[in-house]
C-alpha cells in the first residue's frame, strides 16, 4: 500500500503554488497515488498539459490537478501551479509510488564466484551467474537469471532485471537500470574479407575493447550494446535507451541523449549531448552528431550533422492507391526534373521571339 | 510419430468436399502429414493457392492437394476442394501434426514462491522462477529460464517459451504463446526534462500501470510490450505479434489484429481491431488507427487514420546511381514546384498576348 | 596477459612485407597487442587504411603500422606492407589476442538430460538446460542460462553465449558463435485467417519445419532465426548475423552473405551468397535476391532482384522545415507531374503556332 501525504507535505517538499484549496482540506489530507485523469479517483494528483484533454480536464474525480499557470483557469479543482508540470508530476509520482523492495543477500540457488565482491546491501536473486572478479557497489539489484561475466565492475544502485547478460570487462555508473533481456557488451560485427575473388570468406576481427557506462544510465528490455572492436564503446551520464535499441562498436553516445525503441547506430557514431532520437531511426557509421540535435522517428541519417535543430527523412504515408501513383512518379523524378529544365530553357528563347512579334 | 488419418476421417472431421479419389483407395487411408508441393511424398497432403506454384503442383508426389474450386481443374490428384483452403490447411495441419508434450510438474530446480498457486497439471521447467502470488490456470507450460514476477495472473493452456520475463502483476488470458526471449510488463519509457537550460536532466516517471493480455494472444520471440505509466498497456483477444516488435505503455492493440516483425509502436497508440500491420513498420504515439486498416511494410504512419483501407509510405528502390539522381532531385522538390508554378503562371500569360496575334 | 611476439615471428606466420624496420630492433620483438592508431603504445600494432586518419597516422605512438603500398610514404614508422590491410589486421588481432578459455565439463547447476551425448571436451555452464536427444560435437562451449532442446545437433567448435535459446530439432555447424539471447527456431509466424465476415480469427500453422545453420556462421544478439512451416529455413555456410535481425521462416540465406543490425528478412525470401545487406534494411517475403547483390541500410526491397549491384531505397535526411516543405510536395507529386504533362503538351501545340506566326 501506498503511504499518504497532505498536499502541504508534497508542496513543501518539491515546490509549487497551491490554489482553489479551500474548502477541500480533509480530502487533500490524504493525497496516496498519482492517475490519469480519466481515472483518477479521489486522493489522486493527476496532471493537464494539453487542451486535447480539456474534456477530461472537466469531468475528473482527482483530489488535485497539476498544470502550469496559464491553463489554471480551465478547472476549479484544488491544483498546485507549476513551470514544469510534467517534470513536477514524474517527481511526486516518484515520491508517492512505493518503492520496490529486494530481498537483501544472495539467493541460494545463485552461482558466485569466490572472487567477486559484493556487499551484503546487495540483493542477488535466483539463478544468476556472477563470474570471476566482479565487483559489485552497495545495494545493487541482480534480478533472476543475469549473467554478470568477469572482471565486470557495477556502481551503487544500479539494478540489473531478469535475463539480462552483462559481458566481461564492463563497467557501469551508479544508479543505472538495465532492463531485461538486454545484452552489453557482446563482440561487436567487424569482419574483413579476406581470399581470392570467387573464393572470398569473412575474418572475425577480435573485439577487444570494452563498454563503458556512466552514471543515472537507463537500458531498455532486449536492446543490445556491443563491446569497441579496439577502443571501447562509450554510453555517456544520464543517457536513457528505450527497448530493442542496437548499439554498435565503439559508438560514443553523449550525455543526457535520450533514444526512443527499435533505433540502429551503427559503429563508431558520435552522437552529441543531450540529443533526441526518435523511434526507429537509424544513424549510419562513423558519422559525428553534434549536441541539442533531434532525429525524427524513421528518419536514416546518413551524414555527419554539425548543427543542433531537427532532422527528418520521411516518405509521407498515404492511401495504398495514391502512393502507388507517388511512387511512380519517384522513380521518374529525374526525368521530369529534365522536363522541366528543357520547358524552362525552351520557354525562355521562345519569350524572346514572342516578345520581338508583340513589339512589332 | 504422427498417427495415420483415412481421407473419410479427415473430411469428417474439417469439412470440405473431396474429389478425384477413385483408384487411390489404399493411399487415402494412411495419411499421416501436410508437405510443401515440392517435398511431398506419398501420405501427404499438400496445398495449392497460387498459380505461380503450377509446375510444382503437376510435379508433386504429395497423395492430396488441398484447393479452391476454381483451381480443381489443375490437377487429376486426389483433392480435397474448400472456399478457404489456407485456413483446411492450417486445421489439417493442426490436426495431424503431433502435440508437443511437457513434463507436468515442477522440476526440481525451478524457484517457486510458496505463495504461488500452480495447479497440477501444469509443467514448471528447469531454472524457472515464480515469485510470490503468481496464480497459473490449468496446464499453463512455463519453459526453463522463465522468469515469472509477483502478482502475475496466467490462465489455462498459456506457455511461455524458454527465457521468457513477465515482471510484476501482468494479467495474461488463456490459450497464449510468450515466445523465447520476450519481455512483457518491463517499464515504459516515460522521462520529463528537468533543471536549467544549460544542466538539463532526465526524471523518471514511474511506470505504475500493468499489462493486461486476452486470450489467444501469441506474442514472438524478443518482442518487448512495456507496462502502463499510469493506465495499463492492454492487448486484446486474438491478437497476434511476431518476433522483436516494441509495444510502448498505454498501446491498446484491438482484438485480432496481426503484426509482423520489428514493428515499432510508440506511446498510447491506439489500433483497431482486424487490423494488420506489415513487417518493419512504425506507428506514432497517441494515434488512433481505425479497425480494419492495413499498414504496408516499412511504413511510417504519422497521423491517425480514421478510415479502414491500405496505407503506405515507402521509397520504391532503385539501382543505387539511380537512387542518387532520384535522391538529389527529391531534395531539389519544392524548388523545381516552383519552377512549375512560375512556368505554369508566366505561360498563361503568354498564351493570351500569343492568341492576341494570332488573332491580328 | 598477451604473449609478446616479434615483428619477423609474425610476418613469417601472416605473411606481408616488412620496411622501414631499421634502428627499431629491440622494439619490434616485443609486440603484444593491436591498438587503434589513436590509442596505440609502443609494443602494439596498428591500421591505416583511410586518408581521413592521415593526422592519427602522423602522431600515433604505434611501434608498427599495417598499410597497403599506396599509403606507405605516409609514415616513417616500421611497417608491414601488405594488399589487403584490413584482413592482415584480422590476423593478426587475432593472432595476438589472448583466447577466450571455458573450463571443460558440466556445471552442477546445470540439468542435463541422460540421453545427450556430450564429449568430455565441451564446456557447459551454469544454469543451462540441455534436453532429451542432444548431440553436441567436440569443444562445444554452451554458456551460462542457455536452453538447447531436444534433438539440437551441435558440431564441433560452436559456442552459444549466455542465454541462448535453441529450440527442438535445430541442426548448428562447427565454428559458429550464437551471441547472447538470441533464438533460434522458434515457430514462424503463420496464420490463416479462418471464419465469417464480422467474426474472422487467426487460425495457427504448425510450423513443422525446422532451421539448418552450416558452418563458420555468427548469429548476434538478440538475434531470431524462425523454423520452417513445413520445409526447412536454411542458413548456409559463412553467413554473419549482427544483432536484433529477424529471419522469418522458410528463408534461405546464401553462403558468406553478410547481413548488419536491425534488418528484417521475410518468410521465404532467398537471398543468394556473398550479399552485403545494410543495417535496418527489409526484404519482403518470397523475393529471390540473386548473388552478390548489395542493400543499402533502411533500404525496403519489395521486388526480387536478378542482377548483382547496390541497390538504395531511402529518403534523403533533411532539416525538419526543408522536409515540410518536400513531403508537401511528395504528397502533390502526380498533380505536379499532370502538370508538367500538361504544360509540355499545350507548349509544343502554341509553339507551332508560334513559329507559323514567326515565319510570316
Amino acid at each position: 500500500m501506498s503511504k499518504a501525504y497532505s498536499l502541504n507535505q508534497i508542496v513543501a517538499r518539491l515546490g509549487g503554488q497551491i490554489v482553489d484549496s479551500a474548502g477541500h482540506t480533509s480530502e487533500l489530507d490524504y493525497l496516496t497515488r498519482v492517475s490519469s485523469l480519466k481515472n483518477a479517483k479521489s486522493g489522486a494528483l493527476s496532471f493537464f498539459n494539453d487542451t486535447k484533454y480539456t474534456k477530461q480536464l472537466k469531468n475528473t474525480q482527482a483530489s488535485v490537478v497539476i498544470l502550469h499557470p496559464q491553463y489554471q483557469h480551465l478547472t476549479s479543482l484544488p491544483k498546485v501551479v507549476t513551470d514544469n508540470p510534467y517534470a513536477y508530476f514524474a517527481k511526486v509520482s516518484s515520491f508517492l509510488s512505493p518503492k520496490a523492495t529486494y530481498a537483501k543477500g544472495i539467493h541460494s540457488s545463485a552461482v558466485i564466484h569466490a572472487s567477486a565482491v559484493i556487499p551484503q546491501s546487495c540483493s542477488i536473486a535466483a539463478q544468476v551467474l556472477i563470474a570471476e572478479n566482479v565487483v559489485l557497489g552497495e545495494c545493487v539489484v541482480i534480478e533472476a537469471g543475469c549473467v554478470i561475466e568477469q572482471n565486470v565492475k557495477i556502481a551503487n544502485n544500479t539494478r540489473c532485471e531478469p535475463n539480462v547478460t552483462i559481458k566481461h570487462g564492463t563497467t557501469i555508473g551508479h544508479d543505472c537500470t538495465i532492463y531485461a533481456g538486454a545484452v552489453i557488451a557482446t563482440e561487436g560485427f567487424g569482419y574483413a574479407e579476406d581470399g581470392e575473388l570467387g573464393d572470398k570468406r569473412w575474418v572475425k576481427i577480435p573485439q577487444v575493447g570494452h563498454v563503458v557506462i556512466g552514471n543515472h544510465v537507463d537500458i531498455g528490455a532486449n536492446t543490445t550494446i556491443d563491446r569497441g572492436a579496439l577502443d571501447d564503446t562509450i554510453i555517456e551520464d544520464g543517457v536513457k535507451l528505450d527497448n530493442l535499441i542496437q548499439i554498435a562498436h565503439n559508438c560514443h553516445i553523449g550525455a543526457h541523449t535520450i533514444i526512443a525503441g527499435c533505433v540502429g547506430i551503427a559503429g563508431s557514431a558520435k552522437i552529441g549531448q543531450h540529443c533526441k532520437i526518435g523511434g526507429a531511426a537509424m544513424i549510419l557509421g562513423h558519422l559525428n552528431i553534434a549536441d541539442h540535435v533531434t532525429i525524427s522517428p524513421g528518419s536514416l541519417i546518413s551524414r555527419s550533422i554539425v548543427k543542433s535543430g531537427t532532422y527528418t527523412a520521411l516518405m509521407p504515408f498515404q492511401a495504398h492507391e495514391d502512393w502507388l501513383k507517388t511512387a511512380a512518379n519517384v522513380r521518374q523524378l529525374s526525368s521530369l526534373a529534365d522536363k522541366i529544365k528543357h520547358l524552362d530553357k525552351t520557354f525562355e528563347l521562345r519569350l524572346a521571339a514572342l516578345e520581338k512579334l508583340e513589339s512589332k
